[in-house]
């Protein structure tokens, strides 16, 4: 069966995240991809989570501690553009993921925005780990949710293919606009022009 | 490691195509796909191959006798725009998998075009197994292939969201236009309106 973008996301996370990895999730949401992330790391591990909502927070901290995983995860609450000032100089980020769009079951015009998504994404790709993914899961059908799809998918088009490899999941007979995946992998560099 | 178009269109075909099955390879090209569809239907199976042109049979017939596959492997020298007068009314296709473009190797002003690959897909839809793909590998880098890109993806997107899964699969940071892939799945149809 053909999996959907958010299935896909994790999937690929399941085969590249190791125990002990540093891992970001940039939107905690409801916290259901941050409680993956914390499984995956392990004890040894650390899951660092963005969210500029406090419920958002709250209800991640909450999954967290019932799922027994406190320990592995960061919460902060501010906006995953100021990745660049919490992660290290030479951190060695395993998997990032994203979910774009509005927090489900809270205020919808609270949104991500293209701007702060692209600075957090650019921050991202030197800390990432060679074959590692960032993963953009991104919903649409909100207002601006199309515009943010576009410049986005305009930024990770312009990406380096010498360095990465961008791949756009998604389906396209859907008249509700389900969200698409875009896969970002670090590719091993060439070391000679 | 994300899987390029063709390498996620095999595994899909080994994750859905049984012993026994009957499935289609709409342009048999080099053979590639044929032999693995060959080897996955087994002695018991049937792979119904179609090519416009002469070299692809003959290359193809070569790379079979040389696996021991020609037993359940029926080479077509005539367009796959013939389907239709080709399969049976009631029969239950287990996978099909198209290559658009030019023969690598021959002629590449002969190439397929968007009518009669519409019209291919078309009457492999109603035969389709549930859970089942076609799959359309889609290379638009020849003069031509933008235009039977953009109408294969007018088409698909437009097939019925309750009958089938239409994926786009594809790298979108690639100078050299990699071929993408479109993976329609037939899903269980609703029994009641």
């Amino acid at each position: 069966m053909l999996l959907s973008a958010v299935d896909f996301s994790h999937k690929l996370l399941k085969e590249t995240v190791n125990k002990g990895d540093i891992v970001i999730d940039a939107t905690v949401g409801n916290g259901s991809d941050t409680v993956l992330l914390a499984t995956l790391v392990g004890a040894a591990g650390k899951v660092i989570g963005f969210d500029i909502q406090k419920q958002a927070i709250e209800n991640t901290k909450q999954k967290l501690l019932l799922a027994g995983l406190t320990d592995q995860v960061t919460l902060l609450h501010q906006g995953h553009e100021t990745l660049a000032d919490v992660l290290a100089d030479h951190a060695d980020v395993g998997g990032a993921i994203f979910n774009l769009g509005y927090l489900h079951g809270a205020d919808k015009t609270v949104t991500t925005q293209k701007d702060t998504t692209i600075t957090a994404v650019s921050a991202l790709l030197p800390k990432l780990r060679i074959g590692s993914y960032i993963l953009l899961v991104v919903y649409s059908a909100h207002p601006g949710g199309m515009e943010e799809k576009k410049a986005l998918l305009d930024y990770v088009s312009g990406l380096n293919q010498a360095l990465f490899k961008v791949l756009h999941y998604g389906f396209i007979n859907q008249i509700n606009e389900p969200p698409i995946l875009i896969a970002i992998e670090k590719k091993k560099a060439p070391y000679m022009k």
